[in-house]
C-alpha cells in the first residue's frame, strides 16, 4: 500500500477578499466562518483524513504566520524565498518527500478552498490513488459544475462527469461566457480545482522532461535547504497545469465529485460558511444592525458596528483601515479597487 | 438704533448624523464640509454679520468643546446643567443679555444649520428688526419651501410667501405627507427654521406670562450663575414655539427667504456642503475609490479608505467604531439604527 503525502499549497497572496486579505495576509490565513477558522487550518484538518503525512509550502515571509496555524510538528512546512507559481512549489515538495519515501504518493491541494463533504472527498482521492497505482499516471479531482462559471479552468472529459473515474481529454483555460455555458451544458466537463494525485517519482520525471532546471533545483534545495535563496529566484514561474498537465504523455484520470467545494474566491462565497438569518443576511461581525434589508453579507474584523438600512444583496466589509461596499453579484470586481489603489500609490492599503 | 444680540442655541445632542454625531458629539460640533468647519463655527461667523454681540447657549458638558470653536472672548458662552429645550435656553440668554443692555434686540438662531446666502439672511434680519421695532412684536424667519417636506414645522402666512414681510397666522407642527403637499402648493406657507427676532424685554414679558417659573429662574441664574445647578433641572422642558409662539397675543411677522438654508438634518443633506465629482459622488473622505457608481455620498473621519463598487445613490459613512450604509433617500432612517442599538444595550455606539 503506497503511503500518501498531502502537499498543501499555501503560497498565495491574493487580494480577492480585500480588504480582509492583503499582500501580507493571504486568504488562507484569514479567520473565516462562524468558528473563525482559517482555510489553511481547514485544509490541514482535512488532509489528516486524506493522507498519512503532510507538507505545507508557503512563502518564507509567511512561515511564522503559517506555523501559528500548522502547529503539528509532524507536518513539514517549506518556505519559498519568492513566489514562483505552483510548478516550483510542487517540485520542491516532491523532491523533499521522495528523499524520505521513494514510493510516496502525493495528494496535492490548494490551501485556500472550502470542502463541505470530506468523506466524499476521501472516497474520490481513494479512487485517484488506485487509478494512479494501476497506470502510473496522474489523477485529478474534477468538481462537477453547478453553474456556467467563467472564473475557473475546466477539465474536458472523455465521458460523462457522473462517472467514478474518467479520462481527461484536455485542460481548458478559464472560458468566456459562451464557452462556459457550453461546458456547463455538456456534462463532459468538470472544474479544475487544482487537486491532483501522482507518485513523487512520476511527478519528478515529468518535471525532468518539461522543467529540468526546476527539478534539479528542487532536488538541490531538498538536499540542502540553505541553497534555496540562491536557487529559487531563478526558477521559472509557471503553473503545474501549463508546465506538466497540458503537455504530459502520461494518462490523466479525473474523479468528478460533488463535495460542496468552493474556492471562496470572492466575498459572495463567504456566505457559504455561515447560516444566514431569516432575511437571508449573513452576519460575520460582532455587531450588525440591519433595518429593512435582505441577503446582505456583513463582515467586520473588530468591534466596529455595521449598520445597513434599506439595502439588499450587498457585501459590506470593514477590515483594518478599509471599508468595501459592493453588490454580491459584483464581488469579483474588488480587483478593480485593488488596481485603483495601486494606480494611486496607495499600496499601503493592499 | 437698537443693539442686536445674536443668541445661538447650541444645546442639541442629536444622532441624526450618526455615526459621526454621537451623544457626546452633537451635529454642531462635527467638522463638516470641504473645509472641515463645524456648523457652530459657521453660525458664529455668520452671527458677526447679523448682530453686534453674541451669546452661545450650550450644555455644561460641551462647554469645553464649544469654547474650542468659539474662541472670541467677546462671545459669551452659557452652559445649561441639563437640557431643557429652547424656551429655557432662550430665557437664560435673554435674562443674561438684558442685564447688560435693557434695550437689546435678540436674534435667536440654532447653531446647527447651513445658510449659503448670508447677505440675503442679513437683509431679512434687518426687515425683522425694523418690524419688531415698529410693533414690539416678534419676527420669525420663514424658509420658502422647495419641496413638500414632512420633517419641518411650518408657518402659515396671511399672504403669499414672496412678500418681504407678512403676518404669521399660526405655527403648524410637522405635517403628514398630504398636508405637506398642500402647504408646499399653497404659496402661503414657509418652513419654520427656529430663527426669530424680539426685544429681550418683550421676550421675557412673554415668558413671564406663559412660563413664569422659567423666567424667574433665568433672571436668578443671570444674576448668580452659581445657582444654575440648583434651579435649572426643575425648569419645564418645552420649546419656545409651544411655550410662546403658539400662544402669544403679540403680532408675529415673518420674513420669508430663499437663502440656501438647510438644517443638515440627515446625511443626504451633507452633499450640499461639497462639490460633487463628475459622476455626482460626494467625497468627504481622504481616500475614496468608486468604481462604476454614481451619486454616492462617502464619508470617513480618518484615513480609512472607502471603496464602493457598482453602487449608486448610497450614503456610506465610517466614523469612529461604526459604519453606516443607507440609500440617500432613506437617510432619515438612521434613527432606526439608533433605536436598535439602544434596544440591544449598545449605547456605547451612540
Amino acid at each position: 500500500v503506497p503511503v500518501r503525502h498531502a502537499v498543501i499549497l499555501a503560497g498565495g497572496s491574493g487580494t480577492r477578499l480585500w480588504p480582509a486579505s492583503r499582500r501580507a495576509m493571504p486568504k488562507q490565513l484569514l479567520p473565516l466562518g462562524p468558528h473563525d477558522e482559517t482555510l489553511l487550518a481547514s485544509a490541514v484538518r482535512r488532509a489528516y483524513v486524506l493522507a498519512d503525512h503532510q507538507v505545507v509550502v508557503t512563502a518564507d515571509a509567511q512561515l511564522a504566520a503559517t506555523r501559528e496555524v500548522v502547529v503539528d510538528p509532524a507536518v513539514t512546512v517549506l518556505g519559498e524565498p519568492v513566489p514562483r507559481n505552483t510548478a516550483a512549489a510542487i517540485a520542491l515538495a516532491a523532491a523533499t518527500i521522495i528523499r524520505r519515501d521513494p514510493d510516496a504518493v502525493l495528494v496535492v491541494m490548494p490551501a485556500d478552498q472550502y470542502v463541505a463533504d470530506v468523506d466524499g472527498l476521501r472516497r474520490a482521492v481513494d479512487r485517484l490513488v488506485a487509478t494512479v497505482a494501476d497506470h502510473d499516471g496522474i489523477g485529478v479531482l474534477g468538481i462537477r459544475p453547478t453553474r456556467a462559471e467563467t472564473g475557473f479552468g475546466y477539465l474536458e472529459l472523455a465521458g460523462p462527469a457522473d462517472a467514478d473515474v474518467v479520462a481527461v481529454v484536455r485542460f481548458v483555460e478559464k472560458p468566456d461566457r459562451a464557452d462556459a455555458e457550453r461546458y456547463f451544458a455538456s456534462g463532459y466537463h468538470a472544474w479544475n480545482a487544482g487537486w491532483f494525485v501522482a507518485t513523487a517519482r512520476r511527478l519528478l520525471a515529468e518535471l525532468d522532461s518539461f522543467l529540468p532546471m526546476t527539478a534539479e533545483a528542487a532536488r538541490a534545495i531538498a538536499a540542502d535547504p540553505a541553497r534555496a535563496p540562491a536557487l529559487y529566484p531563478a526558477l521559472k514561474a509557471i503553473s503545474i497545469d501549463h508546465a506538466v498537465m497540458e503537455r504530459t504523455a502520461a494518462p490523466i484520470a479525473c474523479a468528478p465529485v460533488d463535495v460542496g467545494w468552493d474556492d471562496i474566491g470572492s466575498w459572495a462565497a463567504i456566505a457559504k460558511l455561515y447560516v444566514p438569518d431569516a432575511a437571508g443576511n449573513t452576519r460575520a461581525a460582532d455587531h450588525v444592525v440591519i433595518v429593512d434589508g435582505r441577503n446582505n453579507i456583513i463582515v467586520s474584523d473588530d468591534a466596529t458596528v455595521i449598520a445597513a438600512v434599506g439595502v439588499s444583496d450587498l457585501v459590506i466589509v470593514k477590515a483594518g483601515d478599509a471599508v468595501l461596499v459592493v453588490p454580491r453579484d459584483r464581488a469579483q470586481d474588488v480587483r478593480e479597487v485593488v488596481a485603483a489603489l495601486s494606480a494611486r500609490g496607495l499600496q499601503r492599503y493592499l
